[in-house]
């Protein structure tokens, strides 16, 4: 039996990331596989089996099976983009307390109605990116904060690009329009805004520019795009996102003072260490080069680990404590989604540029 | 007296630049330093003496007298861009082979007239893009060419940008219209058009748009700005450069097999050996990082003077081999200028498309 400490997670679908995620669970010292539910039996019962899941752990035929055990605190919900409003909101009113893939939805309206449903049952909503969670995250923002090592952040570009093979491109999910419409913008896209919003601390661009030369599939989704973002000061912040180039995961930030940059920003090139890099003040005549932090951040987690730890905790305040839920999470989370809908509403458009 | 085939330089005013120049001319072993011209003797001799010309260098009080002089074979332009027209057509006419600052014109147009004056007259001319005549700049060439190890190219971004203090945004010549009309976007914006067009095999864009946000000092001079390109086979490129945000000198250029990032690329970090970052075929489970090649090119020549070494070869093919100048120097400085006009007119006309 789970200790009373531990958050009891409930899985919906077997998606592949599900794995990274079930694990992630098992690790976290405050959270616990309770359940999977699929809406085949078998395929629950062979994904069980093979991340571990303990022996009293509950095996559905069904989500909604899932979301009907009172063994469950909280679900983790990796389905298609497409059916996040309609199980998230179910899952809400079960009073589970929903870690949420990202996208976290098809628009921003939708996760409105997620926000509201989670909001009226007092459960807590977080999006799963990982990256977030990572202690190097706070390391960085520490630098980006900086006014004597790095400045005021003038300039930007992320980008988040993987080369999908042909299976992939025929068939995965985030290729098809009835299950992940926002393709490549709300797959890769979303850790490229999230995180040119991160370094702008959260403040929302006044204006989203589409790059021409976004390449959709023959059904409409988006495989490659990028867009420019434009803040009221003058800051002007560039992506791009894509499923037909090679792996990239790439910041750069430039501040008046310093510049800032990661090669790993998505996934660590290392899950036990990682670092950045930076520079300030510098100028040609230094004849010096770019100064990687030191890698002193071993970590007993990797970043998955530490999300589900962070939820957990939130959720154990929630469940033991009597707090309310964080809203710092759906906040983000919305702001990230508002910018995705500019940038697709651009593109949709023909490259206009659209208001925020 | 120089040997017969150190070709010999004449410097048309006292620059910043030129001191660097002065020392590259000095460092090449088939160039030798001739002449200098300023408007003011006292500074030309100052400059002179300040920069180890030979004994029997000329000294002259104008720059007129060095296009006379029959001992100049070559002359070295640093002027303000606006002064380019007149003093490299006068040049060219008075047959001396020209090394041109970039940008190296205020338009296209003018920089047709200068190549019209450079044909008529036989002289070859060459712009002073060091970064060109780095041996790592073939060798990453070889790799961004490669279709196994980077494939096509399908995104890239580049950034100069460098903080002038108070002093530069008030005085220097580069915010002055009269001088430098295209301020940042003629001086590190140059470089930053100029990698991306090398990495496209100098094929043009046909699409140039302006990113909003562009900065202008009281007198309309660009001091911050952005664009990208397009190609019709859907290829996308970026760039920023600023007179306002902290040094950075920046290529990434992504295929569809391949990562190529390059963080010191207008001026090496170190002037004896350099090298480039890439990553090919990778994928995130190898738990690995950005390979840094080898820094195996101990060079004998800082970029700048095996640049005055390959004009001067070039010049010298002519003067003493009956060869005729070398064409590919100025086509490619005119696609650059072409771009660079584009992107002048982009921001002109409030951010529009701009065809090329």
């Amino acid at each position: 039996m789970a200790n009373q400490t531990e958050i009891r997670f409930g899985i919906l679908g077997c998606a592949n990331i599900a794995r990274k995620l079930s694990r992630a669970i098992t690790l976290a010292p405050n959270a616990t596989l309770a359940a999977v539910g699929s809406r085949s039996l078998e395929k629950a019962k062979a994904f069980a089996s093979a991340n571990n899941f303990p022996p009293n752990a509950k095996i559905y035929g069904s989500y909604e099976e899932v979301l009907d055990d009172e063994d469950v605190d909280a679900v983790y919900v990796p389905l298609p983009t497409g059916l996040h409003l309609r199980w998230a909101v179910h899952a809400a009113k079960k009073k589970k307390h929903i870690l949420l893939e990202k996208p976290v939805s098809l628009n921003v309206a939708e996760f409105d109605a997620i926000v509201d449903a989670c909001e009226s049952n007092g459960v807590q909503i977080m999006d799963a990116t990982m990256w977030m969670h990572h202690p190097r995250t706070a390391q960085m923002k520490d630098f980006l904060s900086d006014t004597d090592r790095f400045g005021h952040l003038k300039m930007m570009n992320t980008y988040f690009c993987y080369a999908g093979d042909e299976e992939f491109l025929k068939k995965d999910i985030r290729v098809k329009p009835e299950l992940d419409g926002l393709g490549a913008l709300g797959d890769a896209g979303w850790y490229c805004i999230r995180a040119i919003l991160w370094a702008a601390d959260y403040q929302l661009p006044n204006k989203v520019k589409a790059l021409r030369g976004a390449v959709h599939n023959d059904k409409g989704v988006i495989l490659s795009c990028g867009s420019s973002l434009h803040w009221e000061d003058g800051k002007v912040a560039t992506f791009h996102c894509s499923f037909l180039s090679h792996l990239t995961m790439d910041i750069t930030a430039i501040g008046t003072k310093g510049t800032f940059y990661l090669k790993d920003f998505v996934i660590p090139f290392d899950q036990k260490e990682a670092n950045y890099f930076s520079n300030s003040q510098f100028w040609v005549n230094d004849i010096s080069c770019w100064v990687p932090t030191p890698k002193n951040q071993v970590l007993d987690l990797p970043q998955e680990a530490l999300m589900v730890k962070e939820f957990s905790r939130l959720v154990g305040e929630i469940k033991n404590g009597g707090s309310k839920p964080e809203t710092k999470w759906p906040i983000i989370s919305r702001k990230t989604q508002l910018v995705v809908d500019a940038v697709k509403a651009s593109i949709d458009k023909g490259f206009e540029t659209v208001e925020l």
